[in-house]
């Protein structure tokens, strides 16, 4: 795509983990980076950092921006502040990087006439001013998820946008995207939660013939380390993904249900052929997501 | 402990990644190591690695040998040769590395008046002669489980050669072992197995009408890759440990589906401040269990 369709300055609406990390990208390339954050410490920790050549507190630092990008948390972004829309240059591009596209979509694309929901899917464990770091979007993939009424040519500037951080590009419907993410994203959180869970709860009932709970402590190793890291991340990012999307984390949990059943009937009936059949079908599944 | 306790030459059946690790660590001590392996082929590398001054695949090799660890695949431990339990000296301490526990205690103490149950908590994803590599267990558990009739001082013994490789010892009941292990180590196996199984069974629901078996594999990302990474391992350990210790992980199931139950039921009620609660538990647990 040619770097042309990003011209004039470019607006970033939060300084989080990927509000940061573009800022850092766009300016490396010679964008005139303006950025709008909720809270005047998080505006002068940022000007310390150097993420945006202007950063203020007061919407109207987006005037003349001709590509925004609303960098929010998905409840902000679903209940966006009335002045930051009216600050919203109505010829920009707007575009957002929320992990559910269905009720953001639904949302802005009745805020603003060139609106495009996309989603760069990067992310480490960091989150706030301090996060943002170069190169976080590169080989990563960058979701837009275009309604029958987005505009061809605002779809095109947030493609520029995502390939010249070095985002794949891809495209798909939102309610594809709102599954997807599901399955392999919302879906892992609920999953690994629950082994945790499960871990107090089973060395908790077993108590206290013996002291089951201190022995799991002791015992547990990477590969259960690894198996709930998702789980005990962020509880506010967790509850957000399943109160945005809700209905799709049910429908994969239906579908995680039938698996873990057919897992335990094969245990429980000794169909230790069966059950290596299974797994070795994930071993040869796991290479293909990854 | 003295280690004095580990004189004389010690006797390592199997030189896969535990029999191998062992090796090269009591070589660097000084001690004498001698090792019986089922394959010439094997045999014929281990020499060239240097795993032990002396290999062979005859079981007369442990003659001598005042310590004999078994570190043989759970299977071939509950069926051991007859030449294997004929060729062990009396005299000698035996001790094993499996995994589970309760099953193996049963058969080996019939088998050698100096048995002592144990399994050093270390692993990497590899397996074989190749595997084998220096300190392997240190800072990690090495559990023994006497039973009433454990001698004291073979469990002594086994108890220096776990510290002169920088393991952390300690002694539980054999029941208690497994359970545990059930929870943190064979649970996860099939959770994780299961995510996968649905990450691809609910994509394939829901096309024709999208594709969402590429859309997933496309979005997959680190979360999901951690998440699945026990469960797309070796199939023949998953299914080893399930059937070696099925009663405890069916227990473990039961304990995970009450746990995900409750999340589930949060999530269609809508009950985000008790999700929120939930997954803020987590987040306080998992630093305890690592």
């Amino acid at each position: 795509m040619p770097v042309g369709r990003l011209q004039g300055p470019i607006g970033l609406v939060g300084l989080g983990l990927i509000g940061g990390s573009l800022a850092l990208d766009l300016q490396r390339q010679g964008h005139g980076v303006r950025a709008l954050v909720h809270r005047p410490a998080t505006a002068e920790r940022a000007r310390q950092r150097g993420l945006a050549q202007v950063v203020d507190t007061d919407a109207s630092v987006l005037a003349g921006c001709r590509l925004v990008v609303l960098a929010l948390p998905l409840d902000r972004l679903l209940q966006p502040p009335a002045e930051l829309v009216a600050a919203l240059p109505p010829q920009a591009v707007v575009t957002d990087v929320g992990s559910v596209k269905v009720p953001v979509l639904e949302r802005w694309r009745r805020l603003h006439p060139r609106f495009v929901a996309s989603h760069p899917m990067a992310g480490t464990a960091d989150a706030g001013v301090e996060a943002g770091r170069a190169d976080l979007f590169r080989g990563r993939p960058w979701v837009a998820t275009p309604a029958v009424d987005t505009e061809p040519e605002a779809l095109a500037v947030v493609r520029a946008l995502a390939e010249s951080v070095g985002a794949c590009w891809l495209t798909c419907a939102a309610e594809a995207h709102d599954r997807a993410v599901a399955l392999i994203s919302h879906l892992p959180v609920l999953v690994s939660a629950g082994l945790l869970l499960a871990a107090e709860r089973g060395a908790a009932a077993a108590a206290p013939t013996c002291d089951l709970p201190q022995l799991v402590r002791l015992l547990a190793s990477s590969g259960f380390a690894d198996t709930t890291r998702v789980g005990g991340g962020n509880p506010e990012l967790g509850v957000l993904m399943a109160r945005c999307n809700r209905e799709a984390v049910a429908e994969a949990l239906v579908a995680y249900r039938a698996s873990l059943d057919d897992l335990e009937r094969r245990l429980l009936a000794s169909d230790w052929d069966g059950l290596q059949a299974e797994l070795e079908r994930c071993r040869r599944l796991r290479p293909e997501f990854l």
